[in-house]
């Protein structure tokens, strides 16, 4: 990458221009919080940010139920809440990093943010609902509507019966102990520990319990990796491993090259997978040739949220690239290169960060 | 604009990819909102945002005054307080819309929000160091450090003692009632009613009352609009006027291309300038040819706050280009193409929302 910005990206196109400035993801300094405080946490929303009137809102929850329920806010705030730490991260983080590029959010890394959710567990609601025996799917609508694959749609998402009720998933109306914000789904949203961002419908209206797989657009069409258009594709569920360091020193405005003064450099970052805790971290300070062991703690927050990592690195003089690599504990590890799929999902490919270090 | 995004902008490189997966935009939907809701906000740091102690952090007021201060963040709530609505937008705003465009963060129309502001004035802060007769300039430092135009820096700005003192200006601890967050420089901040966002030092460590006019690089060199490289250029100061539509309908997800259905549409939006109160906003459905006086509000947020406007449309089918444009007292007209400079500043020609109006 150089100063006229000539690099491994092919050049982004006015649509995906118009989805950055939109969106946004978690500045990666932020890193430093364990929980990100809101504005920071990433942000991808299909269409608009719906304005919703808490007075008029309903939750209906429909379908294969014994006991139809329309529940106001104040409803759902009745039901004993709980709390959970959940890292989110968006399916299509990485993207840009696929060549060629899947057109979409034209994420780099930032995709990512880890939140406390308070809400009521999912499966306490549907217990109230009484889920019949013939029922397979639970379908999520939200309030946000747009046109996506020529459709007209609501952005909807489902989960199976035993997801739904087994997941720890919640219903939640707090962010970080405040309402949800308007962007992040306000009143109510779904969120789902381990699962890729998509799965977390925002302004929740509806979940209906039904007698088959839902195929709608963002289940069946987006949202699945496929290595060519006429395959079927597999869908997009758990979130695979990924680390991520605080970019040491300082930066270049334009270019976003970190300075390091040469000495001892103590590095730092978060781990996490959706599908089992962090193993171990590693990290190469020569764009993954070799690697050194870094330290992990455990998962403080929870089973469902990030993991803080440090190394002490010696930096010396001359142009390096700094790596993390994580290892889940069920034997899951960031590949040093991306694999490519037509959508631009799951590139958990290693970071790779340009550092100049100068005499200190 | 299509599907593979061929339209009126260049291709970004990589180095504007990062920077705008870093920064972001407030979604056109919450032009709804008078106070823009916080994570909303428009949102550009220069370098990384930093963690500042509380418990250790002190504001000095030092330079050509009586008094020099070191004032903790009590002292500096120990003061009246003021609160300022007030419309924050980057001096880049637009900025991809010209041709060529300007290497730096790469901002459709984003770049804009409303908060509520709360803090002392800087006028009590320089009253209480007593400023001397010699004074030329005030230096603002913030917490923030990288490199820009090959210098290793500070972020810094100036404004003259006759500015600083009678702007308006505030040293902000609270933004909507709440403690600033980190990325909107907790905990001070400078805000100057009327000017643009690189006025509005974050992280605030210092403020230099000097004898003689700053020449740093935020303040000679970049923010300057120059229409070659060569010219000492004209310093970016205050907001020329600007207004912005919500976009009506339902976006395409990709595109952002609306679709609308054909009948009465109630088009809305707001308008400011730092340069006088909003007069007249105008609409038009075809693509600036012919306009139509909107129905605009009084400042009710204060004078340095954006101004509500609506237009009731009717929509008929088709493909149209919506476009408004403001007026203010000073007689100050948004113009209709963009007025090119090298540092893509101060581009405030008109907002063209494509939309697909179908039958209702």
């Amino acid at each position: 990458m150089n100063e006229k910005g000539a690099g491994d990206v092919e050049p982004l196109t006015e649509a995906e221009l118009r989805l950055a400035a939109r969106n946004h993801g978690m500045p990666l300094e932020a890193l430093q919080y364990p929980v990100t405080p809101v504005g920071m946490h990433y942000l991808l929303t299909h269409f608009d940010i719906p304005v919703v009137d808490e007075a008029a809102w309903r939750l209906r929850v429909e379908g294969l139920i014994d006991r139809p329920l329309s529940l106001s806010l104040d409803d759902v705030r009745s039901f004993p809440a709980a709390t959970r730490a959940l890292t989110m991260e968006c399916a299509g983080n990485g993207r840009t990093l696929m060549s060629p590029r899947a057109l979409s959010q034209p994420w780099v890394l930032e995709a990512v943010g880890t939140g406390e959710w308070t809400g009521v567990p999912l499966a306490t609601v549907l217990g109230e609902a009484g889920v019949q025996d013939a029922a397979v799917d639970v379908v999520f609508t939200g309030g946000d509507r747009g046109i996506d694959g020529d459709i007209e749609q609501s952005f909807q998402r489902s989960l199976t019966v035993e997801t739904a009720t087994e997941s720890g998933a919640l219903l939640a109306y707090e962010l970080n102990d405040a309402p949800l914000p308007p962007q992040h789904g306000f009143p109510l949203r779904l969120v789902v520990p381990g699962w890729y961002g998509m799965t977390n419908v925002k302004w929740l209206s509806s979940v209906e319990v039904t007698d088959r797989p839902f195929t709608g657009y963002y289940q069946a069409t987006s949202y699945n990796v496929r290595s060519n258009d006429d395959e079927p594709g597999e869908p997009v569920t758990r979130i695979v491993p990924r680390s991520l360091m605080i970019p040491p020193g300082i930066p270049n405005f334009y270019t976003r090259v970190r300075r390091v003064r040469a000495g001892p450099c103590a590095l730092a970052g978060r781990a996490w997978s959706g599908l089992a805790p962090i193993a171990t971290v590693e990290f190469s300070a020569d764009g993954g040739e070799t690697w050194a062991p870094a330290e992990v703690d455990p998962p403080t927050l929870g089973e469902a949220a990030w993991q803080a990592w440090r190394h002490l690195w010696n930096a010396s003089p001359g142009d390096h690239e700094l790596c993390c690599r994580a290892t889940d504990q069920a034997g899951n590890r960031q590949p040093l290169r991306p694999e490519w799929n037509t959508g631009g999902y799951l590139n958990n490919s290693v970071q790779r960060v340009s550092v100049e270090v100068i005499e200190g």
